[in-house]
């Protein structure tokens, strides 16, 4: 089964995610707007009982932290994923280190860039045009986050929560 | 802002159910399969923080249940829904009342009837054909359930969840 980890930030900011997601993001239907903490893994039925313990351990030594989207930006030109640029505070890149130790299949092999996507899988000329107009819109919203969420995917591709984390473990 | 209760179930039957929502249920992409333990309910931040204090509570002194799916029912005429029905064993109906006590609004203007929604919407005659081939289809499944979650409604419709609460409170 495939499991992803991932913070889900206010409705407020949800709403507006959605309204670019709605046109530019094809995964709109398959899971609401979010921050990506870590990148779906596969693991067992076994496994995965033993992360989600493992999960209440970090949650529990983490802390809340300030989710600040302060502006629209772009991937390109690796890809044309255009995302709400989050503010890297240190409780967030702490807690996504703590999600990348050697018990939880340590490094990415990517720089952890915190972000929400609102457009993706677009043609080099859609990038143009929607990142011009996304760009100008900009976005400057700050809120507290103070859990994630454990998920895993289904057959059509979707996203179901299996658990639910406090930061700073006041569950 | 408007709250639900409700269980997912395993992949498994989440996958079976999708498999028929995807054809004949307009929500297929706003929820996952789910069993409403307790129908949209209205609520400010101040609100729900309170609720979801007291639905810890509840969960605590609640037991896991067997979610056990015996055959394909229908609401009509009442209305259209087709269902999977879930067996109403006692620890489920205790969980159901204890979300519908004065504390939480009090009793439902429905009887309840657990089950999970695999079509809806169809008119009188699509209703004939599609339930007469998912009654001949069947479904009979069975699973322990351990947990029930919090989700709220975003202006798109799609459900969020907010609190993931664990059955007899080992969380």
């Amino acid at each position: 089964m495939k499991f992803g980890i991932a913070v889900f930030p206010s409705k407020k900011l949800q709403d507006l995610a959605n309204s670019y997601r709605k046109r530019y993001d094809p995964h709109y239907s398959l899971i609401p707007p979010h921050l990506t903490l870590k990148e779906p893994f596969d693991a067992t039925d076994d496994e995965i009982n033993e992360i989600a313990k493992k999960l209440g351990d970090v949650a529990k030594h983490a802390a809340p932290f300030t989710l600040r989207a302060y502006k629209i930006s772009s991937f390109q030109p690796v890809n044309t994923v255009i995302y709400m640029k989050v503010d890297a505070v240190p409780e967030l890149l702490s807690l996504y280190e703590s999600l990348h130790s050697s018990e939880f299949g340590g490094e990415s092999q990517y720089s952890f860039v915190p972000h929400i996507t609102i457009a993706q899988k677009l043609s080099n000329d859609e990038h143009s045009d929607v990142y011009g107009s996304l760009r100008m819109a900009g976005v400057d919203h700050e809120e507290t986050v103070d859990r994630f969420h454990l998920l895993y995917q289904l057959e059509n591709g979707s996203w179901t929560v299996y658990e639910t984390y406090r930061l700073g473990g006041d569950s």
